[in-house]
């Protein structure tokens, strides 16, 4: 009996139940093409005050991009975690000059502020992402005030069209893509199991997890490697696209609970924990174990993270980031109250610090206990 | 070397870029929650004055779906192919009773005279399919006028809600349910090669295949088995959203020039004429093809669609429907206009008509010659 079958049996013990939700959006991806697919959206937008958000880093690539178009007001002011002050001036702006387009081109805090403009002004958003975040495929916004950070759904910060241009990823270093793509890969593997998983965001993680661990072997050989950054950006969108979708599961919360009370940095956080929670749950979830292992290429989905881990030198144990084997049952306890009890495995305070002990020291996750 | 890695190895030929639209629409599915799912649906909207378009044998399910809601209007008046006088008599009740929705329940036709509405009046639609034509998940509007089919996209067609009850599909007989679900699979293949095919589109129609390939062998062996209803439904709903944004392949204009210049019934004709367009493409769509026999959990697509052919007794050959082998030139003349030049397979006017009097006769499908 072939993997196929045996999935077709397995599905056919649940009722199909669900709600899906599809975000409208048009995506260009190509190449080489940023400038190009941006006038054309321009010009069918029939926008005629455009704003460019774009800051630090992004500013050369931003400019490259906006060539073939009338610029009407650069914004430049870009900071992490979108403060209500940065985003308030932005919105004063946006007003003052009567602008009728948002373009952003960075990262995941650039089209943060996008989406805090979009919010309050109703403008629509063309974004043009130079990292693998993924903020620009859904409709999450956030605002900081004070330290605290306020997020909300909203269809009017979702950008109305994304472009995908490998080239302008070229740049970003090997290590932040790898932490980045890694973070993306967390997102696809977590829709699996996640509250609102459903069979059309699991074929788009699925989907994902092929692309990303085809891409990022490939940038970490060869950071100059088109075929990596396309495959691991379009790996990203999906990412993004599942996740939005499919909610925080299991692994997503352990991190949040890692970096908000340990203050445990998020990318490397995502990296270390994904494995043991894919060890934790895949005896507990056959469909999506099979599914996965088959995106990897590999006889177990867990073989074939290990492999990709391999491959990009992924990083290996939370005590390296100042988490320590005391700290285990707290944070277990914390996430334990987090944790959606549609998990497909239980999860008891005791596996839970068993499975935090486990990330902490780095231990084989395929030794994480598979009984409760 | 498995299968992915294959997969993964022929797309590193090619640079990634596509434009791709995904229409955003949210999707309700579950057996026997129809009429939850409408009131709740009613109540989010915000609707006071709800149009209830069904017709004919569909009444009886409409009265049941919408038992729970106050209907403001009744409409029963429902044409197949959307007669323009039929779209402005609705048009106008709905005018004239102000009202704010529309609730389709029904097939093709009932759901085109919901959108046909929509057009003109800008009124949201909710559609709650009965079949497995896929209309509800396209924007795209056809009308009617003195025997005359005129077609447009427009997003305000778009139905904002699907309501998917695969209990409503019970009673549409086996083989129109073989025959709609066929077709459904038919737009699965042929998006893989189409025009607009992208990564996206093609998972999507890579997992109706999976669903289709399922649910139909159930639906025969069984008819009120309820998981070949979900997975068929499923299934139909996958293929109209991956067609309508990959467009139309070969498959489809040979079909639409064996129906509209010689008359052939539209289901039979996708049924007898799909394995062998598969036959001709699969050899020169190698990543397709390996996507496709997973997804029919088979060696070979054309294995797996065989089989499926098999179990659910597919009709097999033109000759059965009045298509003579002296036609095949002409036919193959006629398609040879209007075939994608993005085809995988260079079509000649020999090759084309081969494959047409294979058809005729039903040949071994394998026998399609597969040099040009």
């Amino acid at each position: 009996m072939s993997t196929e079958e045996l999935e077709m049996e397995d599905r056919s013990t649940d009722a199909l139940s669900f709600e899906h939700i599809t975000l409208g959006q048009k995506v260009l991806f190509g190449a080489g093409k940023a400038a190009d697919f941006l006038v054309d959206e321009v010009r069918r937008k029939k926008a005629e005050r455009v704003m460019v958000i774009a800051g630090g880093r992004e500013l050369g690539i931003a400019r490259q991009v906006t060539s073939h178009i009338d610029v009407h007001v650069w914004h430049d002011e870009v900071v992490m975690h979108v403060p209500v002050e940065v985003a308030e001036r932005a919105r004063v702006t946006a007003r003052e000059k009567k602008v009728d387009l948002l373009v952003c081109v960075g990262g995941g805090s650039t089209v943060g502020l996008a989406k805090a403009v979009a919010l309050t002004e109703k403008l629509p958003v063309v974004a043009v992402p130079t990292t693998y975040a993924g903020s620009e495929a859904t409709n999450v916004w956030g605002l900081t005030k004070d330290e605290r950070k306020t997020t909300g759904v909203d269809d009017a910060v979702l950008p109305q069209t994304v472009i995908y241009d490998p080239e302008l990823t070229l740049s970003l270093p090997v290590d932040l893509s790898v932490a980045s793509g890694l973070n993306a890969l967390a997102h696809c593997v977590d829709s699996l199991w996640a509250p609102k998983a459903d069979p059309i965001n699991a074929a788009l993680a699925v989907e994902g997890i092929r692309a990303l661990s085809a891409g990022l072997p490939a940038i970490v050989q060869n950071p100059q490697d088109m075929r990596g950054r396309e495959m691991t950006l379009y790996g990203a969108y999906l990412s993004a696209v599942a996740f939005a979708s499919a909610g925080s599961g299991i692994h997503h919360k352990i991190c949040h609970t890692l970096g908000g009370t340990f203050d445990l940095p998020h990318a490397q956080t995502h990296a270390v924990v994904l494995p043991y929670v894919l060890a934790f749950n895949a005896p507990h979830a056959p469909e999506a174990e099979r599914r996965m292992a088959a995106a990897f290429s590999a006889d177990t989905a867990l073989e074939g993270l290990n492999r990709l881990r391999d491959e990009v030198n992924a990083p290996r144990r939370l005590s390296d980031y100042g988490f320590h084997p005391e700290d285990a049952a707290e944070a277990a306890q914390i996430a334990l109250e987090i944790i959606p009890p549609s998990n497909p495995r239980s999860v008891t305070l005791k596996n839970l610090t068993d499975l935090l002990l486990a990330v902490t020291c780095g231990d084989d996750p395929a030794s994480v206990p598979s009984d409760n």
